[in-house]
């Protein structure tokens, strides 16, 4: 087992889905709220797992992160220190992104076990 | 908009959410089968958009197809070349995936228009 492919229950689960493109700079001061958001969020109730790729030449990212509902999702949302991160996002780091929220029906896995 | 960004309508719609670790090597065969099958999955019925990162580095990747229904992403699963590709990707090519179908039910964007 890879532990970078997070260890999702069987379905159904939410899944948040979030794509975006990183401006140009900055790059220290991202990390460094990236990892902090990325800690916080794990230690909130219903958090499953994350699973995040960014691609350092296009600055092309997409992190999911699964969570028991999707109101423990939403929770996760509207935290204070993540609401100050998002509203930071918006304003210096991310030249576009898109979140989808999205519930898990089925699933597959490679090795079976 | 960044048109590495798929432009997806308003929800409801389905979210197919592939995570993979490549195997080492075998690069040139991997990007040309992934390049033929980003393509022939844009011409199936109910295709909607696709983004998609790999990380040179780690080898971890994150692709998201999105379709107008389930019943579309899964007859894409069963076209007889993508079950080819698939034979392959899970003989040679991942060392490990993971493949979750899901329903979006929410969705938010920067910008906003």
């Amino acid at each position: 087992v890879d532990d970078r492919l997070a260890p999702t229950p069987a379905p159904p689960y939410t899944a948040v889905i979030f794509t975006s493109v990183r401006s140009a700079g900055d790059d220290g001061a991202y990390a460094t709220m990236a990892a902090a958001m990325e800690h916080l969020g794990a230690s909130q109730p219903g958090f499953l797992g994350i699973e995040s790729v960014r691609d350092p030449v296009t600055r092309l990212g997409i992190t999911v992160s699964y969570w028991r509902t999707e109101a423990d999702a939403l929770a996760w949302r509207d935290v204070a220190e993540h609401l100050g991160a998002q509203r930071l996002g918006r304003e210096r780091w991310y030249a576009a992104y898109r979140v989808r929220v999205a519930t898990v029906h089925r699933s597959a896995r490679h090795p079976e076990r």
